[in-house]
């Protein structure tokens, strides 16, 4: 069997022109970087702007175990298959960060047969986005401590800045830090740390971005600290939101690539999916909806994390319309939820099957919630029975789900092409999506809309020091946002141990804190690690590059 | 008068790929980033490499002073002269950094009507180059914090760790700082700091690379600490050697743009000139000899750093033979020089001039003991008067150099003809390079005579640090590789303030440090600030970007 690699780099890649005209861009409508990366101009969309959208298709999951569910790949192999079937396809996916990349993951774009290319490229430097985050990050905490030792006119509280560093690294002896040592020339000292750059505000501003005048104004709507009498000092005021914006001249302009198949793809941003909404740019979503007649794209976690912050930010914020909802499953995964060991996951156990399909069944029902269809993708291994398959095929459709089993990893797009029709039938039934709550309720009331409707829980509860900074958040008339919940990925509920479909259990709010660029309220219900460390043995190590530019152990 | 931006704004630019053609390079020899910017493909070189090599001119200058010289705006000049004769020329220069284009200098590409362009690129991201030394820098070092966190194998003395972090911006905050704070799982709680980008070892081993193989192999020998009983380690004993040289994969390959008149330009790399050699790449200017017939470059600071480190370093790495040496000067700066202040400079003064063109003469004189021949560019300013030009002019034909009058600033490369012809006849008679001394020569035999022969010092002293440095790099077998000085720029001596000639002084060394992946030994004259800081009001604070993409205040 050959590995993701092997297959990337057998690919026969076509010229990225070739992709753009694929799509109606004219040649002076792309920026290549090198042969096979493009950025599309500002300009290409002034001339699609009044062009009706094509069709929005969402893949999210169940809440993801060691099984591993394969939404990427998912979301590839179905761009692939309705590529296949003639469509005007594009998928719009999350750009890599280098931290997990020489970490754990050493690299990601999909697999087997379902992957975008070049993969050496994306999970490298790719064209620089994250590269201009970090610097724009930087600057910004450089300009700070600047503006201290140089006077602090504006009266910054130096133990409350609450701005930190970003590198696109995993580096866990960053995370806590003292800087301005040395004496008097060297700056002020202060206790600070760095986060990973996906985890900047930055990103989850460029991605929420309609392009460079919004992102300019909310790169000046940053709170980076707060004055000795508790006022919030804004990036604006620090004077550099016009060389903030200037750093994303280009960051800003969607990146498009290819999947194998050569189906465009349009790969931008990659916030976290915990403290950020987790999703590719609005601004390489929208580019696609007007170049393209279907539009797959992806969700961080699974769908209680995903997709509500997806239809609740993102396409509240972008007035997108999503017209179907994929959820990607695995019987080894539900089997999981179920109780079942990772190494018993090859065994029939349709006990524990009946169990975890609560989890399947449960993000079915909140997709239903947000008034869209769910179409569950069973991603298949060869060890799945026909009993499994077709017991959860019937409970999804007792729930009104449609039920595809998709092989997109073995075959690629001709393998998904019984998921594309299921897709392709849903999204041309009429919905009535909605937002799940108003912007104008209160953060308690928002939070607690969410815990309950799409969590299952039973209510929230919320720490002292959580009180405190509501009622801070509240002086300070920033509770008017949507809500970003920072929740564990593993469960519905805030204790990842808690697999399948919990019932009685009450979520509780640890911290609360405004992200007034990106414009939404982060409620953090545990500890959030937002610079990962390197494991005994990263990734990095595998990897080489020989004399003729051969690559091995990227992926 | 219009700024510099202005004119770069009104110049009409020539798609990349015209520039390439011009050099003779195919279109699939290029990598395009955009439409006017590219980068060459090592494939290129295998097509040309058994050409004979074009003429090469270093342009250099006299110890700056606040006046200006415009060495950059001269080698920009002399190369659109050269091609304004028709003759197929290149210019090959250095990247700026982000660190001084958003701190004091906003920008750097040359001057008036001898720029590159396009100049908002080049001073922001680029191509990308300098985020992958960052990227590679800092991912050496957290795999080094990380080796000690899960056991320090390797017995790394965690105080005698050399290999701090780097950022490309200007943050003195960050000069000295604690990390691995937070308790166990964050790591080793040490001190160390970050330097900018530009001062990375990793900067200097791009630009002394011949290739990918060898910066493989020069990333592995970096010293990055000592053991707890002083053995040195390498980069390589941690393997990731194989993940950093994949990191400058697009990085080791030339930028291909242009100059304001269309001539092509090669720029690539930007080592610091103190603890570093400060030229552009070994690559970049191997490149452009094959494939243009005059190759005029550039380095660093005055000539007694910047051309004894280009042609004792990069001449020696890369085989290289200058045929012709441009030392650039202005009436002005040499009258500061000559003791007038610079108030003052407006003002002929026989006698400041005669006596800063000790100066300019000591120069040229050095340029002779590397057996080049010296032309003079005068670089033309509105006060200057045909006295002083006269008298300039004569004191240094008396000492066998050519002069010209350049006004490339005012005329572009018309203005630079005069230059032109000077250096043609310079570079078509035979010269006899040699470098200054043998690398197999001790160290402080070495730095003595650089000391002697170029700066007219009577003797080097070694301080005590610098003495025990010196025993244990000779300990460590580490001592025979050419020296890099880090001296201040301003002076021929180790004073910034002893201006024009100095005479009757020594050098004293404070430090000596091993670059093994560059392959030279630093010996420090002074405080070198590796990390800059930010200005009271940053050159940010007047960068701006409208909706329709217009730049101001970038330079």
């Amino acid at each position: 069997m050959k590995s993701d690699v092997e297959i990337a780099q057998e690919a026969v890649i076509q010229p990225i022109t070739e992709i753009a005209e694929k799509l109606g861009l004219t040649a002076d409508e792309i920026e290549q970087y090198g042969k096979y990366k493009a950025k599309i101009t500002l300009d290409a969309w002034n001339r699609v702007k009044d062009r009706p959208n094509g069709k929005l298709v969402l893949v999210t999951a169940i809440n993801p175990t060691p099984a591993g569910e394969g939404k990427t790949t998912t979301s590839v192999g179905l761009a692939d298959a309705f590529h296949e079937m003639g469509k005007n396809t594009a998928v719009a996916l999350r750009e890599p960060s280098l931290g997990p990349c020489f970490g754990l993951k050493g690299g990601a774009a999909g697999g087997g047969y379902a992957q975008v290319v070049p993969m050496e490229d994306i999970n490298l430097h790719f064209t620089g986005d994250f590269h201009a985050i970090t610097t724009a990050h930087n600057l910004l905490a450089a300009v700070i401590d600047n503006h201290i030792q140089q006077g602090n006119a504006l009266d910054i509280d130096v133990r409350r800045i609450v701005w930190k560093r970003v590198l696109d690294l995993n580096d866990r002896a960053l995370r806590h830090v003292v800087i301005g040592m040395g004496g008097k020339p060297h700056g002020v000292p202060r206790e600070t740390g760095f986060d990973i750059t996906v985890a900047s505000e930055m990103m989850a501003i460029l991605c929420l971005a309609d392009g460079l005048e919004d992102m300019k104004k909310r790169l000046g709507e940053i709170v980076v600290a707060y004055t000795r009498d508790g006022r919030a000092v804004r990036a604006k005021e620090l004077n550099v939101t016009g060389a903030l914006a200037l750093l994303f001249k280009d960051a800003i302009k969607p990146n498009l690539v290819q999947t194998l198949e050569g189906t465009p793809a349009f790969i931008h941003g990659g916030p976290f999916a915990n403290i950020a909404h987790g999703c590719n740019s609005i601004m390489a979503t929208k580019f696609a909806l007007k170049f393209a007649d279907v539009v797959v794209t992806e969700a961080g976690f699974g769908a209680d994390l995903g997709a509500e912050k997806f239809l609740d930010i993102k396409c509240r914020f972008a007035g997108f319309h999503p017209d179907a909802v994929v959820i990607v499953a695995t019987v080894r995964a539900l089997k999981m939820h179920g109780g079942l060991a990772k190494a018993d996951l090859c065994k029939v156990d349709m006990e524990a099957l009946d169990k975890g399909m609560n989890n399947l069944l449960k993000h079915i029902e909140n997709i239903q919630q947000f008034g869209l269809p769910a179409v569950v993708a069973v991603n298949a291994f060869p060890t799945d029975t026909k009993e499994e398959l077709d017991f959860v095929k019937e409970k999804c459709m007792d729930l009104g789900a449609e039920v595809a089993i998709s092989e997109v990893w073995a075959k690629g797009g001709k393998g998904g092409l019984e998921l594309a029709e299921k897709v392709s039938a849903a999204m041309d039934r009429p919905s009535c999506f909605g937002c799940l709550y108003d912007v104008n309720d209160s953060i308690p009331d928002k939070i607690g809309t969410i815990a309950r409707k799409i969590y299952g829980a039973d209510g929230v509860v919320f720490t002292n020091d959580a009180k405190k900074q509501l009622k801070e958040i509240e002086e300070l008339g920033l509770d008017k946002m949507p809500v970003c919940m920072a929740k564990t990925q593993y469960s519905l509920s805030d204790d990842a141990t808690k697999l399948g479909c919990p019932t009685g259990f009450t979520i509780t709010v640890r911290e609360l804190k405004v992200s007034a660029g990106a414009g939404f309220i982060v409620a953090l219900t545990g500890n959030i690690l937002t610079m990962p460390g390197l494991p005994k043995h990263p990734a990095a190590e595998n990897m080489d590059i020989d004399e003729n530019g051969k690559i091995t152990g990227l992926f």
